[in-house]
């Protein structure tokens, strides 16, 4: 008999343990997914216009039912209007994948260069997909990969963050709800031994997550033989050209580099400024950086949340304490606001080298450092000094100046007179670069193929060969 | 001073050694992957026309000047007429490669679901791709990866098997007098050591091979956090229905199962045969079998060459006695034949249980295990029973009734009223399943896209959102 393992969860808002889940062990992480291999082949003889009949009635209970839900994310991350939007985004995400899915025909009866022989490609989807996802956006971040899973055919297994679990019992209720969705699909409670139970008992395994802990999934996977889908951190350069509108730049850069609180991958997190707008540009950001506001007081006001992770906040004080000491000036916010919980204010800070922290590590909070650039080469090397290439921007006069900037940079998906839109659109594929994560992007029609493996039929409808004519006597050499 | 490690080099038809090589240093190595890559942004600003004329350049030197690197090449595998089809398929396969990559355009200016953001996808190639080939076809699997790669932009080094390295002196010889191809594509010499120091200097590695090494190369890849292409082993199932051409199912299986001496990942390794037809199928395939020719007196006749990895024919000669004393029969063949050099007949086994050796490991040579069956379940059952899952065969009066079984068999590619189509056609795109492999597959438009990372420009010609659109007061819920 082994005793349980009881995890108190803290509250983002309040900074006190107010929830507690229990660990999932490796033998129920075994056990769960046994069952959902044996119950995926029904699911995958159900055909895609069942499965996606199935999706849409757990969209129309979440619609109907998903209050429970909402309240427990708004919990886990202290903030709700972001809440809303990963809660209601759900339906529209299971439509575009429909579109996708609906979109792709079997490649068919096609001949070879051996004109007697065609073929066909069908597709087979991997019987048991892992989804380990993180605590930024924890529902957005868990669905963006299970709705194509599913709708390919797996079954699937979530294991969400343990900073921001409330959600998975309601989300649990939904799925319960639908009697063709429960049975091959799950999401359980659990740490990193749990998240490391399921990569061990899946045929694919997808994670969203911090580097470290991304290329450890990655290494496991390859040890177990089965791909890894992995969306890791970024430190996002924005490049803002001479001839760019700088009012545009630094509305579009505020939003994208403290939406969320900075609590996102694709955030912006260094800015590179043509030295000729440098000051109308610090300027323009820091009066409208100035406005912004925290829900620390009223969670139905203001534009900012808490930092979700305890240690995440310790960890942004720590980059502007280096900064400072470094030399860095912080013009606007700078410090952490704890009311129980910690919030931080936009953070514009100038004087900033490349050896500070916040040049060269993920912040994950409203930092935003500005650097003056001279010319566009040493703005595009700056901006390829990094380990990371998720994401960029850049801002011109024209969207074709942009662009050939933009090409240069070695990141996966680079916005155009506007920044971080990777979060607003997924249509676009993008591989993400250097350590920003590996394995087909969850973007595009490739966010629904990766869940497939293809087989293909060749069938000879003529003579076949015949040893003899391998014969060495044959050489015309 | 390091002193160098020469490695003495066998002769599969004396089974004497009479060649050396120098294994390249992991020094060496980092040196020549660094120059690799300060050249090939040239050759991808090339263009892709640029690259295929210089590729139809390599081919033309091939054809005026491939006289030593076939003869290196037929010494390395004791055979004329494989070596031969392995030379002259390169032209081919370089015209294959053309037609793939100038049929895929860019995607551009579609529209996403914020219609004002319109997105265009651009593909970037992998700066310096590492191929590490095998010995069974020393060319072709070498340039299978090699073509596609370069033709993406890529720079690419190779590294072949240290049982079969004459061929690369002379290949490199021919990509040596094409001047805008030396540069960015090299052919080292070495053994596993310098096989490990191309895993960790390169940004993506292709490796053929056997299942053992290529798990390695999947976890130093990981470790790396490189994607990793691997084609694997394979012990290829046959499954002959009732309703099957005899004469044409043993005609197809026996030059399967014993091509190149069954050293190939797709040879049929396994045939399981309806009982009805059972007695006349075995009679069949003994009669052809009986007849095939060895090319151990003289290289220019005779069908069979010899095993070229000394060690390979141990572990035939194995299986062989290892089914022989669980209660095997052997109807033909069954016996090593040593002319300095190993050679084995094609050897039909009967009364075989699945307990023996040649039933669950890759065997690499002409054995003919028969199995009867009494169910399709029980023969798609048996087909399955089997760690690998690179491809399979069927045979049925018909396409459709073949392609019913085939497609519960757990394989990529499944040959029809054939067997082993994948050793003469790579159109159609297919995935290794279990252990046969891991990683986007080298058939069909794949073998191409896989090189290149999609980096995808948004748009945004409209309005941007601001902070205060995600403001807590504009919840509705």
């Amino acid at each position: 008999m082994t005793s349980k393992n009881i995890l108190s969860i803290r509250n983002p808002r309040t900074g006190l343990d107010d929830y507690t889940i229990e660990v999932t062990t490796r033998a129920d992480i075994q056990e769960s997914c046994l069952k959902l291999r044996c119950n995926q082949p029904d699911w995958w003889a159900l055909g895609l216009t069942g499965r996606i009949n199935t999706l849409r009635a757990f969209t129309k209970e979440l619609k109907e039912n998903g209050d429970s839900l909402f309240r427990a994310l708004c919990t886990d991350t202290g903030r709700r209007f972001i809440s809303q939007i990963e809660v209601d985004s759900i339906s529209s995400s299971v439509e575009r994948w429909v579109k996708i899915a609906e979109g792709l025909s079997e490649i068919s009866g096609r001949s070879s260069a051996l004109p007697h022989i065609s073929y066909q490609v069908k597709e087979r989807p991997f019987a048991l997909v892992g989804i380990i996802s993180p605590w930024n956006f924890p529902l957005t971040l868990s669905i963006i990969d299970a709705i194509p899973a599913l709708m390919a055919g797996a079954a699937v297994i979530i294991k969400p963050s343990e900073i921001t679990p409330r959600f998975a019992a309601p989300l649990r209720d939904i799925i319960n709800a639908i009697d063709g969705l429960k049975h091959v699909f799950k999401v359980v409670d659990g740490d990193g031994t749990t998240g490391a139970a399921v990569v061990d008992n899946v045929d694919a395994i997808c994670f969203t997550g911090s580097v470290a802990t991304g290329k450890k999934v990655c290494e496991q996977a390859a040890k177990n033989f089965i791909p890894s889908f992995l969306e890791l951190g970024g430190k996002d350069p924005a490049i803002v050209l001479e001839s760019a509108d700088i009012d545009r730049a630094t509305t579009s850069l505020l939003r994208a580099s403290i939406l969320n609180s900075g609590q996102a991958c694709q955030s912006i997190e260094r800015i590179y400024v043509a030295r000729s707008i440098y000051d109308k540009f610090v300027a323009s950001l820091c009066e409208k950086a100035q406005k912004v506001t925290l829900n620390a007081q009223d969670i139905n006001k203001g534009q900012l949340g808490p930092i979700i992770f305890e240690k995440q906040s310790t960890i942004i004080a720590a980059q502007i304490q280096d900064a400072k000491d470094k030399g860095a000036t912080i013009l606007t916010g700078g410090k952490i606001e704890i009311y129980g919980g910690h919030w931080f204010r936009p953070t514009v800070i100038t004087n900033v080298s490349d050896d500070m922290k916040i040049m060269q590590e993920e912040t994950f909070g409203p930092l935003l450092p500005i650097v003056a650039f001279d010319t566009v080469n040493e703005a595009i090397e700056l901006a390829n000094a990094s380990d990371y290439g998720l994401s960029a921007a850049v801002f011109a006069s024209t969207a074709e100046e942009a662009i050939a900037v933009g090409q240069h940079i070695e990141a996966g998906g680079i916005s155009i007179n506007d920044a971080a839109l990777t979060a607003l659109m997924n249509e676009a594929e993008k591989d993400s670069f250097k350590s920003s994560g590996l394995g087909a992007p969850r973007m595009g029609a490739s966010g629904y193929t990766r869940f497939f493996r293809k087989q293909s039929f060749m069938t000879n409808e003529a003579d076949v060969f015949k040893i003899e004519q391998f014969d060495e006597s044959n050489v015309k050499k």
